[in-house]
């Protein structure tokens, strides 16, 4: 990996966004983009572009603006999406079976193994993908070097079920559950939280229908 | 609703977090807090945090800070968390399911129905929430005047199922399917991008391991 300096969060949590834009004008065959017409798809500024971009290295040029192609593979980089990442789903319900769906769709994620505490799934496949019990996931983990543990339980559980991943060794947790989860600092974690989204939503409408 | 100035697309993308920490501080009987102590929480400067509030009126007083009670108030009058919204969820498979699961815990959602394709849900009751066919759908949203539609299709029918919802006049989208869909100006809608949080998530983990 690249020896990039010391990057705040904010601008860390902007790339992905970055790189699916990139991608976007890949697909529709862009070859190049200045960083005044990205500013107008993407709604930042175009310095504020630059600068993100600058921290990993200045690859737009004076003039011409920034290569897609090599912009999309130097984000890829950056992001880690070179090989692929092992993956396990904790929580078999219908969140879980939609994550499932949703990563068997992605090219860097490998997903090997569901777990539930239901004794009616423990056992089954589902979609080619073998569920098993919450029991033996540290286990399994420690065994199959799996790199990302999805939580996919109620909020409930979730907090057991994530105390599982780090015991077995885990190496970042993505979570879908609804809490806050009270984790040693060193454990990476991202949290979705769908309300954010919902959220701004209700503030458009809201505004353009001038609700009480 | 307040009276507000023209406010930043980023700003109000932020909005819903601050919400989200002041009412996880609310829940932990916090009574006020400073921008100071609020930027250490957040992780976006005092200053920052203090301009995004300004936008909307200044509610902090200087030496006290910000009035937690308050503060939720406004932001949830902002963000137009008054009363309900009438929701309707296009696409009653995992995804479709689990995000109805979801909204049954919100208390400013009131999700009236679901509709799908597959002859073997259309006419039956997922939860409590009867399964219609797509067909019936714009005039379903007419005649029960639905706020939002949630696209939980798969890629191939989310454009369409777009266009039934603006065919019956609903008011916001908010969408599950990766795809960019391709909407009159006009239309209000939210995407969720999973992939942001898992490749900042894989970010981490290339950072913290060193994987080539």
């Amino acid at each position: 990996m690249k020896d990039v300096k010391q990057v705040s969060k904010a601008v860390i949590k902007r790339l992905p966004r970055y790189r699916r834009y990139i991608r976007d004008l890949k697909r529709k065959e862009v070859d190049r983009i200045s960083s005044n017409e990205l500013s107008n798809i993407m709604g930042y500024t175009a310095s504020q572009i630059r600068q993100d971009l600058n921290n990993f290295g200045g690859f737009g040029q004076q003039g011409y603006g920034y290569n897609i192609e090599s912009l999309d593979e130097e984000l890829s980089n950056i992001l880690g999406l070179t090989g692929k990442y092992t993956m396990i789903i904790m929580g078999a319900g219908n969140l879980g079976q939609a994550i499932a769906n949703y990563t068997s769709q992605r090219e860097h994620f490998n997903l090997v193994s569901m777990f539930d505490i239901n004794p009616r799934l423990i056992g089954i496949k589902l979609n080619e993908i073998p569920v098993r019990d919450y029991d033996e996931a540290a286990e399994f983990i420690k065994k199959n070097n799996i790199d990302i543990g999805v939580i996919c339980t109620g909020k409930r559980n979730a907090q057991q079920v994530a105390e599982r991943l780090i015991e077995g060794g885990i190496k970042g947790i993505w979570n879908f559950a609804p809490i806050d989860l009270d984790l040693p600092e060193d454990i990476l974690v991202e949290n979705v939280h769908l309300s954010d989204s919902l959220h701004s939503l209700t503030y458009h409408i809201s505004k353009k229908y001038d609700r009480e």
